[in-house]
């Protein structure tokens, strides 16, 4: 129940160096590498010989060796050669079209020839250097559109991250989801609050004052595959909030891809971008610190979550008003999915 | 294979305090909490708003609080309130009849309108001075009907208990089995025989003489559904027996629940309560421990007896003597279970 | 799909001493243990009384008792005696023809009429002096076939163990097989090579000079069931080679068995039999070490070839030259498994 035909991210950068990481998205075992010139290159992590993972082998000058017999494998998923034998029939592996850009690595777990390079989504933050980025990855045993779900649904704040970002004002507070082509956003603006804990230690680190009322908000956006960026930050009560001036406020973005590996598994990313003290190291790694204690109190409820689901599946569960964020998304990825699977007279999917 | 209109040890009391216990029985997914003035509640362990867990959730108030979006759950399975919405139409999750008495959570996993505290099984040591209790919890890979088996056929001690509390003569002199209504006994009186070291133990620590020989019985009672009471002692042989005055005799229950988890696994709380030296917590603790130990030696036999079963379905197991215990409790269940199968036109079960 | 009527290797001689081991053996559930006189026997690992695994009880006089109520069996599976009871009645289990020589214990799976102990494939070297043995066991979740592949099709060691025996030339010399009756015999000459790392520790070990070029060779065979000899070893270059002087070469027969334990797991039982400084202990050890870590590496390339395998059920994999150890042997066992499940008239399998 995803899109094969989109852009995934399958592992930051610095995952792949000398050495092929083995992975599967979307339900497909591949084989990650950095071929000639470093230029990344996937390919099935089955070497057509016997079968063997292609990503327990090595790369030799710029080409994926096979670790069992040595079959040299190109990145387009054609034998290149192998020691005593001629390859020309050897049957092709599957090849998938990947990209390094932004830090992360890019897969199109679909037809690769469907895959424009132009359509992986910016991410702003990655070259400006008034911006810094922290982040990390968790492997959950659930559904990706449960983690979906969670993030357009900041109200889950309130009780799984009490100690931290989680106040009362998100419950009472309503939000308000719209739809734009395939981007469903849900915002949500209080004013006049106490800061929680986690923006307290955010303002203090921009040099600004943590003491008195806020205004916060949250602009959860999704955008398919399986990606969600929430704009959040506060700005000292009374300043214009979200529009306030720069010295009344801070302000990041937190970002979320949630890469189906099986039906019911996730290899999420998730990480922070700020635009405050963005060469402060000790600041990025105490947010991304900060973080990796929030993100883990959801992981036990995800994937009981996703149990419970399992054990009753024809129970219907309820669509309310803070749902909306979820449900729209779904409803746009079914959209994606029918259209796969819809066949076409034109070319394009 | 169970009957679910009937009573079944969940916990025992002290494992549910301040937090909700979520805790599988007779296959139902359920939230055990304590609701306002500390009366316990059961629930499904299943939000209605979107299928998270409600048992990694809060108790505030009295009322369970889911602990992903904050629905408020009432002790009948119906929401109470939910921040910013409406829960009038929100459909009811089930309730279930729940207990505490005599230090266990008691439940009643089937329909909750035929669950008559009245028929929780008494435990008359419970808040009798002279008793005193001790015991523990096992969760076991095997058919709560193999534990009947074990429990109702003590010939295993002399097998599986060599050092601790088997011997011989258990093996030697029959058993006797008898059925009244849905209650089975089976019966073993060994005449002038060295008391294991369990046993000499027990004399030492009720001020006994150890030597010499003495008379020994066990009286394994099954009542439905998954109980088992073994009245055991040894009284100085020539004194009457089980007849003996307390001067020469010491003597026991073993406390047996074994509550199917599902149709494979079981939670097993064993204990023994004993009437000598109540007030003796060290004894309590020295018993509890050599329970413990004795216990265990059971577990891998039980559960590697559960896997030969499941690789051999066909395969006919022989009913002897010494199975007669096991054999008519068998019986017992099965007129439970067809009858809780069987339409009936009254109102009560 | 592996043949039943044959002998395989269960265990080494010293995995069996006073108490049972349970083993499965092709899909075969065995409790093997010492009978009367230390003599081997092996019945089916389920006791006919209630099911429990025979291999948890005890031997006494010779026979295996049941630890949980008792009953003796016999070594021809038919109860002898239980306490109390007559088992003249009772079913019979399987037994199984079971032998111990050349310090392994030899299992039959299949029908024990047809076991033959004259058919259990000679070790020579187990009882000369001038020989010495040491091994291991590993267990991997593979196809035994796979394990056969590996073994016939030495062109791996290049890859999967280039920083011990491997080297390219290893890929560049073509191997040659050939099959004859149910023996398959791939072989390898490389001449005028810089001997391996384990090469040069062998020769040194063999007080022989690890200096200049050697001839190396390798001449696999497999004989079914499950069983692949591998002859290896170096001679200083321009001695002759394989027919070499004895001071002119460092030799051994790498010893396998690949005993399945279900369709998709093995008992690999591993050693290296050579002929040279018999005596010198430490120095088995330390092929042994050697030995383990070099096939410890094929641990993960096995297993997830397997899992690629099953992934992909349908996809037909290349038989190449370098495969034809492999090809043939599988060739050799499935027609032995189709030779006994074709119905004969005949007394013999």
């Amino acid at each position: 129940m995803f899109p094969k035909n989109a852009w995934y991210v399958a592992a930051t950068a610095d995952e792949i160096s000398d050495k092929p990481l083995g992975r599967t998205i979307c339900g497909e075992r591949i084989a990650f590498y950095r071929g000639a010139e470093g230029r990344l290159a996937a390919v099935e992590d089955f070497c057509p010989h016997r079968g063997a993972p292609l990503s327990l082998g090595h790369v030799k000058d710029g080409v994926l060796v096979c670790g069992y017999h040595g079959l040299h494998m190109g990145c387009d998923g054609k034998a290149v050669s192998m020691p005593g034998q001629r390859v020309r029939g050897f049957p092709a592996i599957r090849s998938f079209a990947v990209e390094e850009r932004y830090g992360f690595i890019w897969v199109w777990p679909g037809d690769a020839a469907l895959a424009d390079k132009a359509t992986i989504p910016q991410q702003h933050w990655y070259d400006d250097p008034e911006w810094a980025y922290g982040g990390g990855r968790f492997h959950i045993a659930c559904d990706y559109r449960l983690m979906i779900d969670n993030l357009m649904d900041l109200t889950h704040e309130t009780y799984v991250h009490a100690s931290s970002i989680g106040q009362k004002e998100i419950d009472e507070v309503p939000c308000k989801t719209t739809v734009d082509g395939n981007t469903v956003t849900t915002s949500r603006f209080m004013e006049g609050i106490t800061p929680p804990p986690f923006w307290k230690m955010a303002l203090r680190g921009n040099n600004l004052s943590d003491e008195g009322l806020v205004d916060r908000w949250q602009i959860c956006r999704f955008t398919p595959p399986a990606s969600v960026m929430i704009e959040v930050g506060v700005a000292h009560a009374g300043h214009g909030g979200y529009e306030a001036a720069p010295e009344h406020k801070v302000y990041s973005v937190v970002v979320d891809f949630m890469t189906p590996e099986t039906e019911t598994s996730i290899h999420y990313f998730w990480g922070m971008a700020r635009k405050f003290k963005p060469d402060d190291a000790a600041l990025t790694d105490s947010i991304r610190a900060g973080q990796h204690t929030i993100f883990s109190e959801d992981l036990q409820m995800l994937e009981m979550q996703q149990k419970n689901l399992l054990a009753h599946p024809a129970r219907a569960l309820l669509m309310l008003n803070i749902d909306a964020g979820g449900v729209q998304s779904r409803k746009v990825l079914q959209r994606l999915i029918d259209a796969e699977n819809t066949p076409t007279t034109g070319a394009s999917a």
